[in-house]
């Protein structure tokens, strides 16, 4: 296969014949069996590189008594004890600050980042000199497969700061030698009005962002008076959010903007996280280009995979990575994989729905699993809803409460708060109460939208 | 001399002898002349390559009578006419997006910035692929002078967008192979108190920032009852603002963090703009790095140099760059050169006080000259001083009325005032009213602070 080797050394002048929808043809559409058994002997490599390299796989393998060597089988690998993030923190706190899972000498060590949470101890990751590379030409390969080409604008539209997505995304298309506007968000005071004008000013073909913040551009645009449909974008592609995989929130980006919305992104440690995306001729949910990550869709209780078709929470394994490979790591999101023939070609499995909620974040009221993108999903269907809204949790006695406060834009508020109360019930299986609000009442997230508020107290899963 | 060749192409695997304090010992140490002579050929090669690559420099030179070929002497070329930041504009307008000063094809631009100003149109600057990969190797051969080594921590304090100073930073700290931290700045909600945390844990060597936020960094560690020296940084540099020359600056940053307290930089349209910086062995003020950029002190009516020891504006000309090539750009800076033995070695002039006002910022009352740097500099030697301050110019009738209102941290107000009062009448040669007000009265900037307020109808300046 065209540049299969560990440790990789990609070719940095390398480019696709310009008339070729894939980056490595052979790679992308190969049988995927036979591409599986490469990618079998690629995860012993790795495995028995991070089992010589750091003591946490030693100490985890030996406990375990997982031999690299003995992983001949997928059968095998599903039994490798899953990495979770919980253990990520205590490795850095009890080997300052990274953690005994950095496989390269410090001096390899070329970019930190992090995890932006303000509460608890966030972790840091610290990518090699060769790994960032390494992201790069992986990403470059999956923006090529959206259809961007050098030469195009590609506006960043996110924060570069500990946050990843951003970087990962200039990373790509600067190896796919575009023309990158690192333009960033999040510093308040009119940077999203700034972000508008440089927008309609240099037309780049390609955007990046979280979804959130994709509809809240094209808010301030039309404040601004200027249409989002004049930025002439071509190609939107955005992680960080479950968003770019939900049809409602698609559409709306699609009809604002004009452009293919392509989702990406599985976990910042995983980066290359665009291992997980749609491709111009399979724009729909994403595909898991599984020879550069690994992709498993697993039962969250015996981590085994689940037969395509069905639901399960995904678990990444590195097949590239030196400073940080993580090897079955359990990802707490909840997806459901497919095998079917890919429009574009690609021998891929695919997430038709993207990946849609989390294990954490699905929430139980009353005996019945909620996911918030279902809530969002379904209000941004509704006639005159004001573009936000809360979901507030909370215990009456032993009763659960489920309350949903939503901005109303019409001028007639009690016909918007039947219609949302039954619709709600519908796609919940529960009645839940409803507040309307005014429009604007809620903060529009310049990052990550955080809608639920759960007041109930409640017990932590144990699967990390 | 060390890779000195037009266009430029680095060596990406160069490392100096880990031993010298000098990246190209030669180019650095050697006889002025013989380099002055190198640069007076190199001037004439960019000229030429500007003057075929570009509408704008062929337009500008027909019109000013000028052949590049026939510069055969400084003299020659400090007839050469300036280019102002107004033309640059005016032809971006006439020639969107980028302007007819770019003189490389579309698909050999990598990086798109700009000015950031909130009024206005701002000015984009499109960078070649091979001009960034060269501001890099400059930049790490600048941070290296610094005492940077391969392997530090090198945490980059702002913000990631339009503004150039942070990915300069970058740029070179990951050339030298360092650990880059690229934190940013600027998003509020806390993202000061977090860097402090990860400053903490990290413990890197190395520290960008402008001087504000790093003084803003110093306050907020305290509040989080973290000693800044605490963090063991050893190298701290900066650019965006002249306060890292200017000696109360200085030394309270030094005080706050115990760092040596590095001063950079020229303007954003002349990156690499590190070419002006001080070095380990000589920290004070800023060396000119005359084989990197060509830094003339020019009188600001006639352009010509003003002799070593004399107060001029600088105008810059790249000697490497091929995207945007800036050929006598004028800054509107105020600065003063002298040329002294070194204690570095290095054979540089240097500017002992930094780049210390602006042409347009310094102001006219009652026809003395007011730098707001100096009322700066003035207020952080009094005892009790709040931290920050205003100053507002006006005009009752014909007279001009200078007020500062000054943060003041004593319970007693009244002798803080007299002897502010004073204080700035020796410092400025006039009287100003002063207004004392509490501590906190005034926003602290995560950018760069702004300070002065002229009410006064006035007449711009023409030099552009």
């Amino acid at each position: 296969m065209e540049e299969w080797t560990f440790p990789v050394q990609y070719d940095e002048e390398y480019l696709p014949d310009p008339e070729s929808p894939y980056w490595f043809e052979q790679r992308e559409t190969m049988d995927p069996q036979e591409r599986d058994a490469a990618v079998l002997e690629r995860i012993r490599e790795v495995m028995r590189y991070a089992y010589d390299n750091s003591s946490f796989y030693k100490n985890k393998y030996d406990e375990a008594d997982v031999n690299p060597d003995d992983i001949t089988s997928f059968e095998a690998f599903e039994q490798v004890p899953v990495i979770t993030k919980e253990e990520m923190r205590t490795s850095q706190t009890e080997h300052p600050p990274f953690g005994d899972y950095v496989c390269v000498p410090s001096s390899e060590i070329h970019h930190i980042h992090g995890t932006s949470g303000t509460t608890g101890t966030p972790t840091a990751f610290s990518i090699g000199r060769g790994d960032w590379a390494a992201i790069a030409n992986n990403h470059a390969r999956i923006l090529w497969g959206m259809g961007l080409r050098p030469g195009d604008g590609v506006f960043v539209s996110a924060i570069f700061s500990l946050y990843l997505g951003s970087w990962g995304a200039m990373a790509g298309a600067e190896r796919l030698r575009c023309q990158v506007f690192p333009f960033g968000a999040g510093a308040g005071g009119g940077m999203t009005a700034r972000a508008v004008q440089w927008l309609a000013r240099c037309r780049p073909r390609g955007f990046y962002a979280t979804p959130s913040y994709a509809l809240r551009l094209a808010e301030v645009a039309q404040e601004e008076k200027i249409d989002p449909k004049e930025f002439g974008l071509d190609v939107m592609f955005f992680s960080g959010e479950p968003g770019a995989s939900v049809p409602s929130v698609r559409k709306q980006i699609e009809d604002a903007f004009g452009a293919t919305v392509i989702d990406t992104g599985t976990m910042a440690e995983m980066t290359p996280f665009m291992s997980a995306a749609a491709s111009a001729g399979t724009p729909e949910g994403m595909l898991l280009w599984q020879d550069i990550v690994w992709h498993e869709v697993c039962d969250p209780e015996t981590f085994r995979t689940v037969p395509y078709g069905e639901e399960g929470t995904p678990v990444y394994t590195h097949l590239e990575r030196t400073s940080q490979p993580m090897i079955r790591l359990a990802s707490n999101d909840l997806t459901r994989w497919v095998m079917e023939d890919n429009p574009c070609g690609r021998t891929y499995p695919r997430l038709p729905e993207g990946v849609y909620g989390r294990i954490d974040d699905m929430f139980q009221v009353r005996g019945e699993n909620v996911y918030p993108t279902e809530i969002d999903n379904y209000l941004r269907t509704v006639e005159g809803y004001g573009g936000e809204h809360r979901v507030i949790v909370s215990r009456s006695g032993s009763m659960d409460e489920l309350l949903v406060k939503v901005e109303c834009g019409r001028s007639e508020t009690d016909g918007f708060e039947k219609e949302v109360a039954s619709g709600l019930q519908n796609v919940l299986g529960l009645r839940p109460a409803i507040e309307v609000v005014e429009v604007n009442t809620f903060d529009r997230s310049d990052h990550k939208s955080r809608r639920v508020t759960d007041e109930r107290e409640h017990t932590q899963r144990g699967s990390g």
